[in-house]
């Protein structure tokens, strides 16, 4: 391996120039005037591919914008990791808070500034220089890997989606292990590896009352007024201790091992720390368990839009017709989340007064994931950060939902393995998004290190 | 008698066409563009009134639309009323909906169709016509009269307060009943008197959790969500009885007299028409008291406008930093507006969580009026209306509150006579507003008996 990191050590002023080179082109999926800059910076991606020495590089066109994929199947009886990532970016707006071009990467402070330096273009980057750097020294990888990157990541993945369910696609993409760098750090000195994303079921509620909106002092006290009614179903859907009030809501929760119970409380969270760095006095959550345990691996409840009557400036005396509120619920292994929202469904419609008609809609929905702990493919790259972190591996969950890694675990059957290199603070959907120098050096020493170990465990 | 009553049957015709001409002038107070439209509209009634034999006709200046000033007081011991009414309308959107022209008045089943045919050109003009009705027949009135039109009713009195709060205007405006036509029969044979109008208190709350938008995967569950507080602070407004739970909320709070609720009873008010008519299946609210009496003579809490996260189409994961909600309450003698937003300001304080800030503003508010019944103007106005519609009067209150009457009550310390002809069904503010031919001729025989008889009392 020594020539291996020996190469990469060497080189990283070149990968972070190539990597500028990647960044400076737009490729904002979420707006139709950067289509081309799609098609420009998928080509740019499998021109490295092929550079960096693998085989059978091709667009896979899709209705959406192409998928990069390329292999090199040549380790016999190793096994085969797939690579994912994705190079398109979230827009820039507003763009006047950035302080340099968001497409004009700057280096400063010992970081990357741009859109997309960490997200995801930067962490992927990490993972096709570190197979440059195994076909360049030893002309072989020490397993197989296939790449597969996609370009619509920060609009839902869909066309992945799509190809993910195709018969054929289950072969070509077969793995033992996908290796994904999209996630955090949980410090910017900690070896992290993510084992866990919650589910999530979204849904939708309107109340209708009157037929019309009706002034409020000449109908107010004799009909029930939606946005009254609406906040009333609300709070009923949470109890004093903020436990979930649906009936069978926990009913497949799997609750925490006394293993994770234990990583967790060595993480030395500061429960004070994160409640300074949101300006709240207080935490709130389900009581009985910690602020970790709370944010990866309890489910929860939460509105995410409401509206009705009238919300201008100044008074409008208004009892309006219809209030409707979007509401979420974050899911843990084992929720379902089909069976979550018709739970949902049952009860809010059981709490709806007969003044009130209801209208309940599921939005969208994903199952939660958890990687066992015991699985190779996590070992293998808890060994491989710890080696180039020199510190003890932490094991975390996340909030929130990847679809399309549930999708990648549920389709192809393989372990997931979250190596993300980013850090929270990294604006990655805001502007100045950033991603330090060194997170991307040891990220590609760190890929490096996963191909070796997973191919010899 | 029989002279003037003759003269106004004689004319039904001529004062239609006057009234449409008054209508023609589209004196829209909310549209700077109709500024022009607002003096002319004055002009006009101010014409009239001098056409009409009133004395000292004149426009008063004001920051907004001239006021309107006439008088007629050679009628010595006899009392003097002052007729109030508005010559600004409403404005016309969406004007895709009228069925003809709203500044050009057609006559259609036994209706006059345009902006302003009820409210209040119409409901007004009926007074100055029954002024010409005695002036053209007995040169004389059987009572003092003055007459206040004003421009910016539609818009809140603005000027006309502050006219009404200047020291001489006490003086010139001094009178012993306040008469005006600005609301509704009970239904359009039944001769109404509305004696009672319910108060405001407009408040707003505004909750901030974390200090920007979260995103709900990664802090969902630890952090306390503005909106579902907000849900939980509004939801222990009111009890399961639809009584309001403000300590000290009902203090103050007259309780109907027995003569009242048996005039209430005698209205026959069809719950079943009323909900068939909203599209509701059950009508709601405080526990204890009929229909009427809720929407007449019990306070509310209502809210008028809630918004939170993200009210978009579609789907967003979004743990917002605020939420607002504007809540008004309906009030009743003897309720004081301002201890009102006290009580509300102390209570939803108090509800606060500690995870949350919390912001509550007094947006504005009045009082709540009830005329005794026993008042010599009252009696006067319900021995007219019911000799000209041949039947018993009934005495109505209105959920509403019309703050410039309750600003001429305390000012001039007067009680006013509601002596409406219009229909909730008239359409005042929507797309084909109408008034009733029927109802404007009675109007001015109403007007005309109302002037004599409250002479000779």
């Amino acid at each position: 391996m020594n020539e291996v990191l020996a190469f990469i050590e060497k080189n990283y002023d070149n990968f972070l120039e190539e990597l500028k080179d990647y960044i400076r082109i737009p490729s904002i999926s979420a707006l139709s005037e950067h289509k081309d800059d799609m098609i420009k910076c998928a080509n740019f991606a499998a021109d490295k591919l092929k550079a960096a020495g693998m085989e059978n590089v091709r667009l896979i066109e899709t209705e959406g914008n192409p998928l990069v994929y390329a292999e090199w199947l040549h380790a016999e009886n190793k096994p085969t990791i797939l690579v994912y990532g994705h190079y398109d970016v979230q827009p820039v707006d507003p763009i006047e808070l950035w302080e340099s071009d968001p497409f004009e990467p700057v280096i400063k402070d010992g970081k990357i500034w741009a859109r997309g330096a960490d997200d995801d273009k930067g962490q992927s980057f990490i993972h096709i220089k570190s197979i440059e750097a195994f076909m360049k020294t030893k002309k072989e990888l020490p397993l197989n890997v296939k790449v597969i990157l996609e370009g619509e990541e920060e609009v839902g993945s869909e066309s992945l989606t799509k190809f993910l369910n195709e018969e054929n696609s289950k072969e070509i993409l077969k793995c033992d292990a996908i290796l994904i760098s999209d996630t955090s750090l949980y410090d910017d000195d900690i070896p992290t590896i993510n084992y866990g994303l919650r589910g999530l079921t979204f849904m939708e509620i309107e109340l209708t009352g009157p037929n019309r909106d009706l002034h409020s002092g000449s109908f107010g006290g004799a009909v029930a007024n939606p946005i009254n009614e609406l906040a009333k179903l609300i709070a009923k859907l949470t109890d004093e201790n903020n436990k979930i009030t649906i009936p069978g809501f926990y009913d497949s929760v799997q609750e925490l091992t006394n293993e994770e119970k234990e990583n967790f409380l060595n993480l030395n969270f500061s429960d004070e720390k994160f409640a300074k760095e949101l300006n709240v006095e207080q935490l709130q959550g389900e009581k009985g368990f910690s602020t970790l345990e709370r944010l990866w691996t309890r489910p929860t409840l939460d509105c995410n839009g409401i509206v009705g009557g009238f919300t201008g400036e100044g008074a409008k005396t208004v009892l309006p017709s219809k209030a409707s509120a979007k509401i979420s619920m974050r899911l843990v292994p084992n929720q379902d989340p089909k069976e979550i929202a018709k739970l949902f469904t049952d009860y809010v419609e059981s709490l709806c007064p007969k003044s009130m008609k209801i209208k309940v809609t599921e939005m969208h929905g994903g199952r939660a994931v958890v990687v066992p702990l015991n699985e190779k493919a996590i070992k293998a790259a808890s060994e491989a950060v710890s080696k180039v972190f020199g510190k003890k591996t932490v094991y975390t969950r996340e909030g929130g939902s990847i679809p399309i890694v549930v999708e990648f675990m549920t389709q192809l059957n393989a372990p997931a393995v979250l190596m993300g290199m980013g850090l929270e603070t990294d604006n990655i959907h805001s502007p100045n998004e950033h991603f330090k120098v060194d997170s991307f050096n040891k990220g590609i020493l760190c890929s490096a290190h996963f191909m070796d170990i997973f191919s010899k465990i």
